[in-house]
């Protein structure tokens, strides 16, 4: 099959996160997250996002958007999500199931949420009959390839916590994000205020696995239990661990991300010269999305696969990755100018 | 840190497993099991333990029992279990917040449960007050390091089908069980009436990755989303698949495994002959089981890991995995000489 | 305090349910279900509803409505309910902490559901990673006061169960249906196709106590374990039991659901004739929703209590109870000419 | 059908919580807690157990029991209790399936908790593959008919608070054991150091109707959230609350628990004298355990009801009620004669 731009899930991994693996795989370790490896990557990301932090590591995004989520809260609070929120519309109802809390959601054009939209649930504060929003959670970059700047996030979480409440960013493409903003990584979290961060591993070129890196440490004694009643405690966790000193090391998960991103703009720029296609959401990580003539996706999906996003709409939706090369794009592009002009 | 006796959770990776994820890791593939390594590692199974069966993999020990017993039974209804299981004792309460269900258990002598031990919980079937015991888990090999025979786990079985109830077997230690007893897997499963089994991978030489296999498939429908609301989907499923390929292949699930229990044996014949050691349960997997003198544990300890299993009974547990040598036993057994002799 | 609008269940007890329980009271009864009275108001309900019924009765709404649910369903399927709906408004999230299920909502004018908007949730059978439709709920007076027709009922039910699925009716206000529409209690439930009923006595004149009416009764042999699990089990039930019986002897039931709708109809056609006073929704039951301007509304409720509906639109909420006399309304609305005229 | 000595939830209602529910019944009053009768209850539960308590009224004692734990405790943790106790034999898994947590259970003599039971379980705290010891709840009087000192139960609350432990007091016949000890309320709770508290109300005479007290008010602002989400909140509280301003009015409730208690000594004192009968525990409450000829039971259950305790030991629980007559021993003890002797 040919390199299509279905998802950063379709990638393969990384050479340096190969190679990690094999040096870590030799001898005995101890397991459950005592052993050198994990040390190693817990420093690693502290020096990247400040000593006072938590990391704990997860197998997936969705075991660690339900961890940051259950830590903080309980059944009777609700979490505040976009509806278009990888927590709502693509667990299979997980996060009710396992948190046991109501999504409250609100509708956005661009992914984000803001102020405005979250005030539409800040009400009936202790009625007994209603939920309790007590968490915001947001996706950066959004499920719609957009990127919180980090004013956007900090009026965000100011407001969260005025209002006793906490933030969970969800970033899984969060690398895309700060290479679009070109800022730090404390810049778009510690130092806005969020308060738990899904640092997503498995898209940024890892075989599997996630971590979830607390700001607010005031949970921390309680996780770990969590983290096992979740079924998210890996035994051999050096695995875990050698990857992402592997993606953190000389901000290779930056440059990766970086990468992804170019080729996105790149695609996003020679597609929309195309007649027919229009780019429907500003592009600001590794995703676009476009809207194509609809008697055409199902031929141009067999050639080169992607997902189609709203079918009403005829949008769809294409993901570059660390992988993806110039030549994929241009390969595309003029798929995409065969079969449209 | 040499090689100690803590778990098969210390050791590494079999260097066959390593080549095939990295055989696997180039190019893009579908996610989420639509890809051809998952294909490959299904039909691997079927080839194994026939063509009625439904596979699915997950991420570990913990999520590969709660699906098998989430996929059979309802909050209402219990498990009957050894006192000793895993599942009793090892997972921080999960199966009971997962499954919601009560777990009915019952001491033994050697980890095993037996038709006699099983029937003090067989009673107020139909009242609304008690749980409605509906499942039978059993460990093979037990946590005790002891292996049920055929003929042991058809009793069981049968006694369970005309009760309306189901098995499931917790197989992090099938392999050992197969290579100690030297009969065929599907002797010891499909042929006595399990209905479902936790078939491990971590304990035999993989990264990470468990599989489920069905041999009642009549619950193959409802898997799918169950598993996802475990949090046990992993989206780049080549990764387990091809891991299991690998193990599959040529049986060198069950040579890493008969050569576990040959170090096992080796290590327990020799220790036994050191006065003020006794063996306290029969060696029929990688596990040993011994009473070593209280005061000389923490020595061993430091200077070559394993767990206390019973601090009253001062009994320690051994563990032999597929890279355990027999220079590790020399070196092991003479540590024990020096301190006890 | 004087009699408002604010609730049915701020009523109290109908001289007949005081009677029944009175009866009840002397002598022992087998508890848990197994009484007289248990067995002649089961008796009652099949007068009503037909023989081919199940009767399980509960102590409150929220318990009636989650054992409907969790009977037939399971975690990773979901409810497709109106925004407005009880179950999704008013129960602080506990439908999905208890049953684990998202609930799929959807905007109405009028708290009816129908086809067209059940529609926008019917996507996605079969993928795993998003939850299954698989039951509609709907309330039988709508919680904005409309009531559904035996046609409209019986198109939602033909088409769940064209696509698999089951209809559940919260009937906390069946009754006022039933006395609106003229039409017997089995033309709106076991004849349109409904699967499982809320059958409301709390807010017909009963101190406590609900019953579940299954007309699909596949599920039966699992209820009384979900009940129990659910904690609506309740020990004396001869006292919820006489409850019915008195409620439902010569359709008492109907006569004071008819009143309350009477009343209804009364103060709405006075109220409206208000300068200032906009009636908002049909009055087809006991509810009356309407416009009052801003300012007056805190005064009036002061003299004579009742909810504001929505704070951003000014609407209130006024409801009728089989207890509200012509002389509460005459005194209702002269409060309202004296304070807005 | 004649009193027999089946439960105490075989018998009726106290004329004096009848007339109550008869004064409460007329007129509207606020909803879900606000209304007089609430108020009056909650302050005559304040002239008895303190001014430092918060009290919440539910439906049963599945849910008081419930609503207690769940207000203390996450999933991880853990409750230990006797094996005998409610929680554990008689909710049909409901505590593990609501609270999510495991009961850790001990086996006793006489179904009394001591602190060398407890320490059997008091281990592997921090450990996260294990759940964490949390809690304590014990039954006053207990499943098996016998009462706790107050210094028995002063050493087990001293323990767990030195342990960070809570003590929940299961107090469905708490008046017994009032009666017995002729003590306090308080000496028995909130002066030994209980933390929560089911107040029974149904065995002692209530239609329906439990009260949590809690003496630890350190959770109150989440309890009515996790009540409702519990569904154990009634709308029409009043006519909970009404019935324990009934009971608690002049001692009525230690009254007529005194009363049973009396029942309870003359029916065993004089069943002792009959040959083949031996009483098995110490009365020191409504209940008598006894071993009765196995070959007699069937024909004495027939002629006045009871239950079978153990099928092994041929051993039967009769329970007096607040109703039970003198005539009832006689005549139950006459029964007993001529079919023994």
């Amino acid at each position: 099959m040919i390199r299509g731009f279905g998802s950063d899930n379709f990638s393969g991994v990384s050479p340096e996160v190969f190679k990690a693996i094999e040096e870590a795989s030799y001898g005995h370790q101890h397991s459950y997250g005592e052993d050198i490896y994990s040390e190693k990557a817990i420093a690693d990301f502290k020096a990247i996002f400040g000593q006072d932090i938590e990391v704990f590591f997860v197998y997936n995004g969705t075991g660690a958007n339900i961890l940051s989520l259950s830590s903080f809260i309980r059944p009777y609070q609700a979490i505040i999500c976009a509806e278009t929120a990888h927590i709502n519309v693509d667990e299979c109802g997980a996060i009710e199931r396992q948190s046991g809390c109501k999504l409250l959601t609100v509708p956005t054009f661009d992914g984000k949420l803001n102020i405005g939209l979250i005030q539409n649930h800040m009400h009936d504060f202790g009625n007994q009959h209603h939920v309790q929003p007590k968490m915001i959670s947001l996706t950066q970059c959004t499920e719609l390839g957009t990127a919180y700047t980090p004013e956007e996030l900090k009026a965000i979480c100011d407001f969260a916590h005025a209002h006793d409440m906490y933030v969970h960013m969800d970033g899984a493409r969060l690398a895309n994000a700060i290479a679009y903003l070109g800022c730090t990584p404390q810049s778009l979290t510690s130092e806005v205020g969020i308060d738990v961060l899904s640092f997503g591993g498995t898209k940024n070129g890892m075989l599997f696995g996630e971590a979830v890196i607390f700001f607010n440490t005031s949970v921390k004694e309680e996780v770990p239990f969590i983290r096992k009643q979740l079924m998210q405690l890996h035994s051999k966790t050096r695995f875990i661990a050698a990857q992402f000193s592997a993606i953190l090391k000389n901000d290779l998960w930056l440059k990766t991300a970086g990468h992804a991103n170019r080729m996105a703009q790149l695609l996003a720029s020679e597609a929309a010269k195309i007649p027919g296609i229009r780019i429907t959401q500003a592009v600001q990580g590794n995703e676009i999305f476009a809207i194509v003539p609809r008697e055409k996706i199902e031929q141009l999906q067999k050639e080169c696969f992607f997902y189609v996003w709203d079918e009403n709409a005829s949008e769809v939706r294409w993901v570059c990755s660390f992988d993806t090369t110039e030549s994929d794009i241009i390969e595309f592009v003029n798929l995409l100018r065969k079969e449209l002009c």
